[in-house]
């Protein structure tokens, strides 16, 4: 049995609902990445990192650049999830930011790993795409 | 300026993600009928319905049967939403909710209305799909 | 038995893959909006009205202002459907599409109507979406 | 310049809808995945496996294992884009299948690599979603 998500890592909770689901009975794969990305929007925003502000701010975004995905076990529909977001390593120029999915019981434990996986995001020029240096802020807030 | 969502209406509060959105830079406007559904499935679990557990127990499910949206003003990025649910009408074959979308500011009042609209679904039965009465134990606890 | 959709309206043929598909085993209603949407952009692209294109030349971008829905039958994975979309009105400021979803047999035959409905579209400017004229060499392709 | 996709591999050619975007002005990098899967679902049926067939016949169905992509350059909306699936390895629990993302010209050749990855595929029985042995039919079709 593994252990319970990292008390170090920030915890995003979530329902399955229809719209994630496929013919399989179960979360299409595609969606976990979804999932994802609404743990790491909100474990930047807790530390003061709204995205549409700073686009609007600086001109800039961050972009996936690299996704690496390991599907243990399905979810279904009303299922509920935590997702987990913690910085693996993170340089000048891009982060890596690794991800977990567990099933949650009645009371609210994570019981089951369903999915984890390594997200790599970069920052862009919004306007023209081209890759840039994540602004020394964003990284101060990291650190 | 039209009054706040009914107090009557179930509220489900939810996050605009990059997900959610398109190259207009604004929601994607067949997201809303997602939004609509997450808070149609948490307004029916707070009556004690839950869709996946109803499905095993009775073989029956709800499907959609009739959508009617109106979309008055666009939704961004990193957004708060509620969106409502209440019972319009109902019958022994299918139900129709009315819905609506308002976009919350930083206070979490509701400020403006973006979407409204409603949806009628329908009983099947899950194997075959052909339409069937909705079960009485439901119909109880949706009067 | 309804008739074949009608010969003057647009017709774009899709399959159904597995991310379009729910957990009931079907095709998700919400995605309908998706087909609608893709016999739309290929028959306004038939007439010479390239959306992305369009928005460079104009600032401008079509947005959806309203969509009225009847789903009748369900499809599911591996289904090939044909979706018609004809202008079933126009003025200056939207247009009303009417769009249908039929699914094909084998020999690639509309055999039975899954979906219907219409879909107002009208114009703004993309910077501020500002609703505004659609302009006039639009209009005079769609004549 | 990188080289044209191979010949050997099975080419899919789809184009980019408002639905496959997002509010960065490109396609959601989540929405690859589904790219790559019409071409899988695409290349198995150009060897006779049909999918929703086969589970009727079979009651197995592939789920995907694990997933690795790597996004080089963004594709925008009305774009056209040749994706492409070879078989890369495979045993008797799962096949690995290598994809890339193509731009396409106006005179229909692939241009630019917009991402590239490897997809991991298993068999399940469908019911109760235990890995099992990929059926041997379908092994020696892909062989």
């Amino acid at each position: 049995m593994r252990p319970e998500p990292t008390v170090a890592a920030y915890h995003h909770t979530l329902r399955v609902y229809w719209e994630d689901t496929d013919a399989g009975g179960i979360v299409f794969y595609a969606n976990y990445l979804k999932f994802f990305e609404r743990a790491r929007t909100e474990w930047l925003r807790s530390l003061g990192v709204g995205q549409q502000a700073l686009r609007e701010a600086t001109g800039g975004m961050f972009v996936v650049s690299e996704t690496q995905v390991r599907y243990h076990r399905p979810a279904r529909l009303d299922d509920q999830l935590r997702v987990t977001a913690a910085l693996v390593s993170g340089g000048k120029a891009s982060l890596e930011i690794g991800q977990q999915a567990w099933r949650l019981d009645e009371s609210g434990q994570a019981v089951e790993l369903l999915c984890e996986g390594t997200i790599r995001i970069g920052w862009v020029d919004a306007a023209r795409l081209r890759p840039a240096r994540i602004p020394l802020h964003i990284l101060e807030k990291l650190a």
